[in-house]
């Protein structure tokens, strides 16, 4: 016997935004194996960033006397951390699931999912499989971390950032492996608590989808806080904790735990979606249209699992797109992945939009260049950015670049405090279509705020968009 | 005899700016009586924030152990700051009146000028009196603090903005006189850096210009981290380090020094502009029409001698305009002084744009409003904010207007961390005449980043403004 649902959503991660008082008149499954929430508030996004604010801190009083503060700064506790982090995401993961748990209209299934045929599922449950139908099925399984096979690795045991906040204690040593944003966050997190890091990634740089400049920045003044090994690979793994880890140098690290952030990969294994008839591309994404439709008719899919963008602030958007055109087969809405940011939340921290310099010579875009360094503004000089200091290398920028046939903005790089938030204008300038000539005078900017050092990149962008293509 | 140019410019601060390579076809004097850079430069803005965030990372470094950094403060070394800052802006200040001396076209006058007749004036230099002649006078010199007489404050002796950044040793109790933005900064700084403050005001909440919810949060906040006195004045003071506060309650509070900082006047007088034919309002503004020209031919004015709008940002823009108008006298352009934002670099920031709740209900506005605490969004969990505790009252907020009848934006009022950047997004919005509907959705914004208060606040506001005014 099969129970049959006018909607079946598999992952109430960001799947769990589709679902709300809208579809109430429908029978709704929510599928989830794990913890409501998903790897943004359990396991990602929200806790690291818990975390990362107190290495934020803890670098801004440990640098205070530079400044004149008579502070100091010994690491982290990281398990006050820890239990807070924990106590507060474990507690939002219950509620979300009580909250769908208590609708009338949905029916919670703590399992495993997979397809038997179209719109066709066995759910595994804790007392036994259910067979589910279902008119309409949301894929919403999300991505999870991968794991290159490395000798020694799997016997020595490794941490990813499903459980690396959940650890106990503090490692005294720890490997992190791969310079992405992810491995690069951590990093901070833990050398800023107290631990000893180790970075190890085969490119030349990290951070390598970012602009190239801000990458050598923020190599550069990472460098002065933990060891990076780049051009480097871990060959091999021995012992376990204490590990030696063997890199491609032929140099070895002595460690007390590895961090493998290496990269992410879409969670489309063990759906079986091959029954469902629905694609999957060769790197694990599920196929999806500009409507965000399988496939296989009546499937959809959102966030990480098929997003070309795979961040929550998408996979948001994508459920908002499912969500209407659930409910309006005739007025389906398309996604729009475009001008989308992201940001890096170490010290010094990234945000960036759109085209990097390179993407933008690439594809043949006749460039203008804005820049400003922060230590050229007056709020540089209060965070005493010091553009006689040999370190102003790796102290903050405002790097624009414009397309001189449109005169739009195509890219928005910066590094530096506060990256995060100085980057929305250009992002809400970019979105709306607003043409660069004109966009810094015909608004205020606080003087002296940080955001100077955006309307000064702006000015300068505007010059070198007036000046020409010779003065490029 | 008397020296004849094309332009005369009195005030070395915003109207420094007034003077550029593209005006070196005329002979040009700059008549300055102190430091070129004026009030921001050397006793303003960019001094005052130099102070201000050590301030902050004082106060965070303290707080650290809230969030389990292993951090201490024993507030700020005021005197390596000072050095520091004084150093620094001395240096830019020197640099610019070397930059203005070394232009041809340009002459430094380092005096005080009067007017004798219409763009006709006496310069008073260090060895003695010349006469000066313009076709052009271009007015720009400033404000200065006002000093209320109040029985025994000039005997006892008193600090300003102006001087107090440069006294040697922080005074161990200070009494702060007056509760807007410059004496609510210092105090913050001050209680910072580690004496203990008395902030004295008649009115009854801090920052009155604020929306009065902003006001009341930011009041309460510091009230945990200095003595703050309301309806209350200071009637009397004696005594000379220490001095005794007299104040209206019938208390008095023993202090070592006290800054003044209860508003601050055009520095119209000594100009002796009724022989220029230069018309002054009742509060000392010297009158100035859209292009700021004032009552006298040739005569233009600008920033905060002749503003409505007292803000270092703004007077930069009045420059411009003038620079514009003096060059173009047949294509003039107009002052824009609307959807001007402005910040208290205090802790909590606070920031703003456009009219309160108050002065837009006054107006008879039919209003919308949205609202987001920090507490509510994922960064405010990583600060810590935490809506179940009894101090969210006085943490961060983001509070936005929008008239109904048009459906723009009209005010943005936040306080909480980094405010002063987070209200960008919403001037750029109010100055383009971007609407309030779809604006939160037609962009992305950074999760988990602080932007996400400003993108709710406006999915707030979008909501009110559909449901109408019946739910106001």
């Amino acid at each position: 016997m099969s129970e049959h649902f006018d909607l079946v959503v598999i992952g109430a991660g960001s799947g769990e935004a589709v679902v709300d008082d809208a579809l109430s008149h429908w029978r709704v499954a929510v599928v989830e194996r794990a913890d409501f929430g998903g790897t943004c508030l359990n396991r990602g996004c929200i806790p690291s960033k818990m975390f990362v604010h107190p290495a934020d801190v803890a670098v801004l009083a440990d640098d205070g006397p530079r400044l004149g503060v008579r502070s100091t700064a010994e690491g982290v506790d990281w398990t006050a951390v820890r239990d807070r982090v924990i106590g507060r995401v474990d507690a939002a993961s219950r509620d979300g699931e009580e909250t769908y748990a208590e609708k009338p209209h949905v029916t919670v299934l703590k399992g495993t999912a997979r397809f038997t045929g179209e719109r066709r599922l066995v759910v595994t449950l804790a007392d036994g499989d259910v067979e589910v139908t279902a008119d309409r099925v949301v894929l919403a399984t999300g991505s999870h971390p991968v794991v290159p096979d490395i000798p020694g690795l799997a016997d020595a045991g490794y941490l990813t950032s499903d459980d690396v906040m959940r650890t106990e204690r503090l490692p005294a040593r720890v490997g992190v492996l791969g310079g992405g944003y992810v491995g690069s966050e951590f990093a901070h997190v833990l050398a800023s608590y107290g631990a000893r890091v180790t970075q190890v990634d085969s490119a030349p740089m990290l951070l390598t989808n970012q602009d190239a400049e801000i990458s050598e920045r923020f190599t550069a003044a990472v460098r002065e806080r933990w060891d990076v090994r780049l051009e480097t690979s871990l060959e091999r793994v021995s012992g376990t904790a204490p590990h030696t880890m063997h890199l491609s140098d032929g140099s070895s690290v002595e460690v007390d735990a590895i961090l493998v952030a290496v990269g992410r990969k879409p969670s489309s294994d063990g759906l079986d979606l091959e029954h469902a008839g629905v694609e999957v591309s060769e790197d694990g994404r599920v196929v999806v249209d500009e409507h965000l439709r399988t496939t296989a008719e009546g499937v959809w899919a959102l966030g990480d699992l098929s997003s070309d963008v795979p961040l929550k602030h998408v996979a948001n958007a994508d459920a908002r797109v499912v969500h209407h055109n659930l409910l309006h087969p005739d007025d389906l809405r398309s996604a729009d992945h475009d001008h989308v940011p992201n940001a890096v939340f170490a010290h010094p921290q990234v945000a960036s939009v759109g085209l990097t310099e390179e993407q933008a010579r690439e594809q043949g875009l006749d460039l203008a260049v804005g820049r400003r360094e922060y230590a050229e503004v007056a709020f540089g000089w209060a965070l005493q950015h010091d553009p006689d200091d040999d370190a102003a290398e790796a102290a903050g920028l405002v790097k624009l670049l414009a397309d001189r046939r449109t005169g739009l903005l195509v890219g928005a790089h910066l590094i530096g405090e506060q990256a995060a938030i100085l980057v929305q204008p250009l992002v809400q300038a970019m979105a709306l279509g607003t043409p660069v000539r004109g966009l810094a005078r015909a608004q205020y900017w606080i003087h002296p705020a940080l955001t100077e050092v955006v309307e000064n990149a702006l000015i300068d962008l505007e010059q070198d968009l007036e000046a020409g293509p010779d003065n490029a």
